[in-house]
């Protein structure tokens, strides 16, 4: 037999002499005190502030969420019991997939275990069955997309990210004839970064091509009912699919396509990644349709978001610690090194109980680590005083470079 | 602008017109209640009796895993909030973790969003970053498993089903230096039979290579603590890889794989389904782990499914309903024409009360169409006499050929 264990170390090896081998930080969350957790440690337990959360708007904890989900698992118990087609579909998956369909202005939804594998399902299936079709991707897409694509085995064109020449110099270079998809996303998760959705549309509509956006960093937490930046931009309609997350600012978890009924019958009927799984849990589905219902209505989170992250902005700015501007709730604080990442990291943990997750490869392109910093509306001003405090006395002790205005 | 909608039409309509497209029936279960639901259609609601749910034991239903669920969302909330780096990893899911570590006799093993996934993304890792690894794949493997080593990109090689002696030629047949794999699944979902465990084991050693075994339609029901086949075999050190699920039997959601900590750590390290989506919420790993610890004590679910299923099969075989015989829990009644198995499966929901969905291509190969009755130690002896009276019925109406003995 040959010694595969060897080749697994060697692997990890690898990863440890790169200082970017991953320590999940094992955390106990207190319900009620978001943003506030236990973590576990080796040594002992110590209370942190859990500072680069996706349940973006806390509404993992909302009451109405958390009743929401009780509720549904007294009626029906916990698990689908099988796959959509084989008893695994109930009630509450039927009203999420309306909710999605009116809160992104579509005739129909679908939704899958994960946004990661609805955009793989979703975009892998439509690249594969559509024939001829050429996906166009915003080169900074998520590995879920590229995954998608990948699967598809259709011809794939990467434009430069959010760079609207160079896609429409790469659509214009195409056949007139084939069919076109352009996938991209809103909100980039890394950068905060957003795209310019109406001018990609125009090209979409100039060359006769299909847009798949993924709107996961967005829903929630943009436009007046929180149907992310296409709704803000009152764009939906003119995006061929919007594909988004129940795992962040819905505070639950799964993933969906919101789009015409005829494409959404189309991926239920043909994608291996939703026909062949167990369907989400009833009472994850009616936790989320309770979040979404709540987010339609009320602005008080999206708000308080907003004013958190100008707070952390104005206070980073105030001390010079240098922050990738971007007009998102993200708020990337650049290090630049895998190894000098960790150990701000472990710093702010260990010295400040502040729970700040360094962020490397392959999860942003190696020599851009950063911290990842996520305000939400529950961080108070105390808590935000103590970051902005913390990271200045880190650059202090570890001379980081700081940004000067 | 193409008419894209047209060919999701076009497409759609071909189903239609072979008999395959699948409409979903829509349940409302009632928790302690189990196999009862109601099915709610254009015209109104009906009791049903489900006959084909992988809630194979009704753990879904149990009121532990029901507590230990509403407990944990009542401490830290619903969703994970990120992915298990970026604070998703709490101390449940680490208990899981240790417990199916622990379950299997391994190491170590890694939790993913779901069984699908798990296939997905182990298989595809360990082809894609093992230098010139072979997968020898069984032909009637899952279609998760199928699509993990297609994105691996690695050699494959298909041996024929349960075929020791195809997959010793094809093994011999292979470089003795390179790297090889064995992924074989233990009970086949749509047939019930059961692999060679032993003997396949036998032909790794021979042969250097590492095995890869999904029981998914096993944990929980087979060995002493429903380890699986694996358990009730003894076989479970002879294994490298065990991937189950935490959706079917356990009644939950999610997957996982069972290893050698370093591959397990391989895993968590590079494969991009893993690391780049939401961890499970908490909640489901509280449940999972409750369930996992009930069935590794108690008996009295897989004794009475296994009493269910005799009485099933006797029930049938009296009346010469013809089901395929097999070693497991799984009785497939085969009928071999989509149509036909569609309007039997719409005439016991609708003159019986029997939910039993249709089970057409591509779930299974084309021509052998088929009912699969799932019984679990929650029907009844009242429920098995009116399934078999109601396919009884149904035979002699519809001309349907019996079994002689």
């Amino acid at each position: 037999m040959k010694d595969f264990d060897a080749i697994f170390k060697g692997a990890l090896d690898e990863l440890h002499s790169e200082g970017r081998y991953r320590v999940f930080a094992e955390l106990v969350r207190h319900c009620g005190h978001f943003p506030r957790a236990r973590r576990l440690t080796a040594n002992g337990e110590q209370d942190v502030t859990v500072w680069c959360s996706n349940d973006y708007l806390g509404m993992g904890q909302h009451p109405k969420v958390i009743e929401a989900m009780k509720e549904a698992i007294d009626h029906c118990g916990v698990g689908a019991g099988g796959t959509r087609n084989i008893s695994g579909t109930t009630l509450y998956h039927v009203l999420l997939e309306r909710e999605l369909a009116d809160l992104h202005g579509k005739e129909s939804a679908l939704i899958f275990t994960s946004g990661y594998v609805s955009n793989w399902a979703a975009l892998g299936t439509l690249g594969a069955k559509i024939p001829g079709l050429i996906i166009f991707s915003d080169a900074f897409n998520h590995a879920s997309m590229i995954e998608g694509i990948r699967y598809a085995k259709c011809e794939k064109v990467i434009w430069k990210h959010n760079d609207l020449a160079d896609l429409e110099a790469k659509l214009a270079a195409a056949d007139t004839n084939v069919p076109k998809l352009i996938a991209f996303e809103s909100v980039y998760s890394m950068d905060g970064d957003i795209a310019p959705i109406k001018e990609i549309c125009d090209l979409a509509d100039k060359y006769g091509a299909m847009t798949y956006l993924d709107e996961v960093h967005a829903v929630g937490m943009y436009g007046p009912r929180g149907g992310g930046i296409a709704e803000r931009e009152g764009l939906m309609d003119r995006v061929t699919v919007i594909e988004g997350t129940l795992g962040k600012a819905f505070g639950v978890m799964g993933g969906y396509i919101a789009a015409s009924s005829a494409l959404c019958d189309f991926i239920r009927s043909f994608a291996s990644g939703f026909i062949f799984t167990t369907a989400l849990p009833p009472a994850l589905a009616a936790g989320s349709l309770e979040s979404i219902r709540h987010l339609k209505a009320s602005q008080f989170e999206r708000v308080r978001q907003r004013e958190s992250v100008r707070k952390v902005r104005s206070l980073l700015d105030q001390r010079g610690i240098p922050h990738m501007p971007n007009p998102s709730h993200i708020v990337p604080v650049m290090v630049g090194d895998a190894a000098k990442c960790k150990w701000i990291s472990d710093l702010l943990l260990d010295n400040f109980g502040i729970y700040l997750q360094p962020i490397n490869y392959p999860t942003v392109p190696k020599k851009t680590e950063r911290l990842r910093i996520t305000p939400t509306p529950l961080h108070s001003d105390a808590d935000i005083e103590h970051l902005a405090e913390a990271l200045h006395s880190l650059w202090s002790d570890c001379a980081l470079a700081r940004h000067v205005a």
